[in-house]
């Protein structure tokens, strides 16, 4: 950051700034001014703003002056404008990684992802936490061996759903599912097991999909109450079709922030899907009903979509691995296109090594853009002889949060640095602040172009009170605040690239608060709460901003009980060394884990 | 184009878009409701429209229900953003072509296009115009063979220049010219020649520079009275550093469109460019002065930077050629940047042959990204042997000119049926006000992004009034119509791929209109004309938007005497084959030329 000048801040060219430790760049706390807004109070403010020339003028003056003016729209910079986070291939030498080539069939990936897993003895209940949440490779074990069928894994999803979903529980983990649906597919799959022939390791193995990903036969809503009468869903997803093709049971489709136009989960046409570990709060979003169906042990994984932290954030609230690969990585046909540049396919799980195998299932470019992307690497997973990395940590970004969080975060650098000598290399990442405010006009114009047409037509009326204040700001950018944003997102590619040149992997908390309390007066209108809003995202936005790749792993709990995850940023398509890092995190952390409130065990009586 | 819906079109599938003659596609004719402005009006205009929160409201229903509304911000079409008009690299086929090597010097490229020109004795006076405008060859083999130094040329040139400036004439042509630098290049140029040791063929060719392009040691004031105050000129532009590495004796910086924000040329602050073919009228613009200048004969070269057909427009309208070549083949760096995705370094000459020469001096882009783009191909020239070519016509768009330019071009194309036996494809391009419609959006964005904190700094009102009219509509594009904007472009992209399929090159008028007059209001305060700016930019749109080679040749007369161009279109970096078509199109015309009323003979007497 530099001056203020005539209302916008003069930057200083990238070569200049001092990244180092000592820096003399500022950091800039949140400053949100906004109170929170529910209930009637948002009723109201909702009928100012959508008035048409009121709301036009009520608009112009939001916009005077505040931080979004000076530090994006009047900022003067000489950096030009970086449109699309796509990253060019480069090779890099690694160890311990398997590079796939282009063309093989999902399932081929996952059998290469297997052969990178550490071996381990085939017999039931390996899994190393110590309240048992299943991995894949339990379930594709207990059905080979015969110990349980995937139509009674089936069977007990099903009226686990419809339990927790009944009167009293009301978690509103899905916006919908079909039993007969399940049924079918797992009557197959126990089938193909018969004949000894599942197609991989995630045959029979139950997937849940966030509902802004197409996937036959539910209707993809976005969370909302009409997109999907104007977008019918036709054919799954790219990403669907294949985990589809490897023999994997689709559930349905999981809860989500309306349009994932906000983090909290809290969606008043669906119910708010309730975090496992305390059912009075958050399960965070936009991917709020995925990370809740992983944390009560519904499914290994399940999808998301993260336009803006929206896997990661979820995942860390909710105690799972969250994992978003670069921009690119995994296809986005059948996506709600609800914005071009920021939002991209990631996987919730309970372990790494299930985030691994689904990752494998789903990566690599369909014909003809294959060949414009790098090829699939994997990583060996193991635990002993990890090479030495590299750890950046921007001191005052780190600490922005909680002081449980903080201190859970930092005990786990600690341990890093005890087992593995992994140092830490303290770093500046300037204006991170900035390239919040830089991301958010960018996704709020995205959004707009994406459907301004549906709300014209009566999608607007149709919509929660949150989100129609989220979609008035949105169409108040205009084109001057998106272009100086993607100059902030050149400037920000430029400094991280600086940053990985003195680091492997930037690390910080995933969030800056954990699960919050869901009021009374949220439920029936959604919340505005950009204080904890600004506190959720704090940490995820060059994942998106960027297209880095970027996975959360839980390190702890904080005194309520509540779930904290640690976050490694990398360095564009270094997803292979992600995924060892938070591998080998993982390992030193398997101790601590605690069970959710609710949760349930599908295999566990077999 | 497609149903109006809810104020907004709905757009077919590319696919499903017929784009043979026999379309059910109907041709949008320009609708320009504004009426002309200029003088007091536009000034009490500019006074409502700049009042903070009047002025809002004024744009705010401007806006409503308007042209651009309907086709480009609620257009509904399922076309994703295309950012940026960079096209992969391809490497097709090309007979006659010769592709050098990354790396060279911009000599060595020049005297590879000297190898590429056809066979004539070296005899002075062998430019083959019936006036002899004198091309580079004759300038370099006048000084080699003695004739005449680059020192006299230049004593000339200095007292044309001041000659066409001085009362009486008011020709305009220059912003800043110093009679000292000039001579002291010239000089050096002239102790080349005596020691034998030219550089290259432009050695001591006198070149003038767009006003946009950074040449020391002027400022760059891109036509304003503020910018240069602001941005000061520290360097030679890379594409002039490369043309005074070959010699080029730079003469001074040519008059422009203030800030290019417009197409006539009249400029309140350094007077209105005037047309060499007739005074009283345009030379049109932005790069009126480079066009002028090299119609009156005071450089057989010089640069103009094309945002909306600002080369090929006033080349067109003072019967020079324009040549603009593929998006990123020309490095941008030290232009102004009042663009990111539109502008490009163009050439205009007084013949083709000077083109290529130019373009090869400064084609390709400095390390490290000269391997992004393909090899610089170079054509070679001559008349015979001609392969066929197919040249795509959009008939109901190429009519939408007055009747002589149809008349005329219509001629031109028969010609190289008879001569050349070239067929011309009967085509539809689909929505081309559209186009035009998305690019103002673009460029007028563009450019509000980066200039507009410059204008809160006293640049607006320094700035004329027609331009602080546009910078105001500019300002006034929300980030849904940038980026509708965008996905239109992506849409054309793919038609005109399609048409590429089907064709060649394609064919059009240049302009819709000739030269106009040169109202007496508009020259204080500059002029809105919306009508005439429609349909001098008609044709121009797909070179920028889609950032496609386009070069324009002048083909004949209206009746009042006033040049005609016609333009060719091609493929991304079919950069060789359209040199090729405009050399025959020229050499079929040459005959035709008529001499304009201002006109200086700079090798004349020698």
């Amino acid at each position: 950051m530099g001056l203020i000048k005539d209302n916008g801040v003069v930057y200083k060219s990238v070569n200049d700034v001092d990244l180092g430790p000592n820096t003399d760049q500022t950091y800039l706390h949140a400053d949100v001014k906004a109170p929170r807004m529910a209930g009637l109070i948002a009723k109201v403010f909702v009928w100012f703003l959508e008035m048409k020339l009121i709301g036009n003028i009520l608009l112009y003056f939001l916009k005077k002056n505040n931080r979004i003016q000076q530090l994006v729209s009047y900022g003067v910079m000489e950096d030009s404008p970086l449109y699309v986070p796509l990253h060019p291939y480069e090779d890099f030498e690694e160890e311990e990684v398997k590079s796939l080539s282009h063309g093989l069939s999902p399932a081929e990936q996952v059998q290469h992802a297997m052969d990178c897993l550490p071996f381990s003895d085939t017999k039931l209940q390996d899994s190393y936490f110590s309240f048992r949440r299943w991995k894949i490779l339990d379930y594709s074990r207990a059905y080979a061996s015969r110990h349980i069928t995937p139509l009674v894994v089936a069977e007990r999803l099903i009226s686990a759903i419809e339990q927790s979903s009944g009167p009293g529980m009301d978690m509103s983990f899905f916006i919908s599912y079909e039993a007969r649906d399940i049924l079918r597919q797992a009557t197959e799959s126990t089938l193909r097991y018969q004949r000894g022939e599942p197609i991989s390791v995630l045959d029979g193995v139950p997937i849940a999909i966030k509902d802004e990903i197409d996937c036959m036969p539910y209707p993809t809503t976005g969370g909302s109450k009409w997109l999907h009468k104007l977008r019918p869903c036709k054919e799954d997803a790219c990403c669907v079709k294949r985990l589809r093709s490897c023999g994997a049971i689709l559930v349905g489709k999981t809860n989500m922030h309306e349009l994932g136009a906000g983090t909290s989960g809290i969606n008043p046409h669906y119910g708010t899907s309730r975090n496992p570990y305390n059912p009075k709060r958050i399960s965070g979003g936009s991917s709020s009903g995925s990370a809740a169906v992983v944390c009560a042990g519904l499914c290994p994984v399940a999808l998301g979509v993260d336009g803006g932290g929206s896997v990661r954030m979820p995942a860390a609230l909710c105690g799972v691995v969250g994992f978003k690969p670069s921009f690119g990585r995994i296809p986005h046909s059948g996506v709600l296109p609800l914005n071009w540049t920021v939002g991209m396919v990631g996987v919730l799980a309970g372990t790494v090594e299930d985030s691994l195998i689904v990752y494998a299932a789903m990566s690599g470019q369909p014909e003809p853009h294959q060949s414009t992307m790098p090829r699939l690497k994997l990583p060996m997973l193991k635990h002993s002889n990890m090479s030495s990395i590299r750890l950046a940590k921007s001191d005052e970004w780190f600490n922005d949060c909680s002081d449980d969080i903080r201190a859970c975060c930092l005990r786990a650098l600690a341990s890093l640095r005890k087992l593995y000598g992994w140092e830490t290399v303290e770093v500046t990442i300037p204006d991170i602040e900035v390239m919040r405010l830089a991301h958010y006009v960018t996704i709020g114009s995205e959004c707009t172009a994406s459907i301004a047409h549906h709300l014209e037509n009566k999608g607007r009326s149709e919509s929660g009170w949150d989100v129609r204040v989220a979609l008035s700001i949105y169409g108040s950018f205009d084109s001057r605040d998106y272009l100086n944003a993607q100059r902030i997102r050149n400037r920000q590619m430029k400094f991280h690239e600086k940053i990985f040149s003195m680091a492997d992997v930037i690390v910080s908390p995933m969030v800056g608060v954990t699960a919050y309390e869901i009021k009374d007066d949220a439920q029936e209108t959604g919340e505005l709460d950009y204080v904890n809003g600004a506190a959720l995202v704090r940490y995820s936005i060059a994942g998106n901003f960027l297209g880095l790749p970027a996975v959360t792993v839980p390190v702890g709990y904080d005194r309520l009980g509540l779930p904290i995850g640690i976050q490694f940023i990398g360095k564009p398509w270094s997803e292979a060394k992600l995924i060892q890092i938070a591998y080998a995190m993982e390992a030193l952390c398997e101790a601590e884990y605690k069970k959710p409130q609710v949760f349930y065990d599908l295999l566990g009586e077999c």
